[in-house]
């Protein structure tokens, strides 16, 4: 039986402002830093051990596991950073405050961003300032791949290349993984090992910083799953 | 050209007691906490950027590191941990204070200790409980590379293979790279890319928290390095 744990990142400056977010690097708040602490000793405190960890490049997730892995004393555990465990990319409406983007579309227009599993938000200009292309942390990702908008469904097809060349791998290889990420690219993951349809994978939402704890079979299979601390 | 960024990690709570360290996995005092920022701002403001970071397993070099690559703001950079950059093995003087070996052993005895090149100071035993047999950390290490004491030949002998192995060809791959370690760990670099005599290197004393820059050829032979800040 193999272990996997799953950590949304903490509070970010932008959750708590009602922002959406998406690639910008948007840091965690006092709270979300407290959320992440806490995750670290609800681990350390269940016996949890860690032999690799897996993080997004957005500070917001990388601080998250820095601090969960300074309370478990875990800091010098190897540690894989993967643009492609990014947040959704959110398109143009990146930084807008999310009830203003309502009023602005209409309510109907973002929920149907917000919960569907297919429709992409509006796209960035590829000339935006905050579009990626020229980011050094994406350098070695070919221009193509590098979005200007997700639905979710595009966040599970460019997360899952890496649980299937990396994470899965690993767990089978017997290191105990935790993946600190995002909730969209968590849902991408979560979607896969429950094979949660399209419909119920949007209404699924990670608190911030509580570990999902998944037992594992032999294939990789889910036994089960719960949270830490609830 | 090339570059290359060496930081000794920041004031350990037993470089303030004056105690032997060695492989106990000490923290960072608050003016060491407070020296790894500095070091990170000096470099961001120096305009400098790294690819690619090299750390030891002790959490008061991986702090320091983290602490700079906040500053930095480039806290997704790939960052590899090694036991080959540790700090020097201190036997069974790890934990001791310097002024009551003193006494004990005679402050001859523990200069020699301290400052020759290939004396060892006496030997952890085998089933000391602070020996590093059954930490984790070194689990994939043979048994026989664990150390119970070393001098400084013996760390330059086990850091170097990890220079050539790892640093050199990155760094010669175009990836501008920063290692955080430790006094001894980075002695032994210093050795080898300046030639310098087993009687100077000894003498030779990085201040905890200011980046020493190198620039190397082709060859990777240093052109001419400086501290930054001073």
């Amino acid at each position: 039986m193999y272990q996997l744990v799953l950590i949304r990142h903490g509070q970010s400056a932008w959750n708590l402002e009602n922002r959406f977010t998406g690639w910008v690097d948007v840091d965690l708040t006092e709270q979300g830093i407290e959320e992440a602490r806490r995750a670290g000793q609800l681990l350390r405190d269940a016996g949890f051990h860690f032999d690799i960890a897996y993080t997004s490049v957005l500070k917001r997730a990388i601080r998250t596991l820095w601090l969960a892995l300074d309370e478990m004393d875990e800091m010098w555990i190897p540690v894989v950073n993967s643009w492609r465990l990014n947040e959704r990319h959110y398109g143009a409406l990146a930084g807008l405050d999310k009830a203003e983007t309502a009023a602005r579309h209409g309510a109907d227009q973002v929920l149907l961003w917000r919960r569907s599993y297919d429709v992409r938000p509006p796209a960035m200009a590829p000339d935006d300032p905050r579009a990626s292309f020229d980011d050094p942390r994406y350098a070695s990702v070919p221009r193509a791949e590098i979005p200007l908008t997700e639905c979710l469904e595009d966040t599970v097809a460019r997360a899952l290349p890496f649980w299937h060349s990396d994470i899965a791998p690993a767990i089978k290889a017997g290191k105990r993984v935790v993946i600190s990420a995002h909730n969209n690219s968590l849902r991408a993951l979560v979607k896969y090992l429950d094979d949660v349809s399209n419909d119920a994978i949007v209404k699924f939402e990670l608190p911030n910083g509580l570990p999902l704890i998944y037992e594992l079979d032999e294939h990789l299979k889910p036994i089960r799953h719960y949270y830490l601390g609830q």
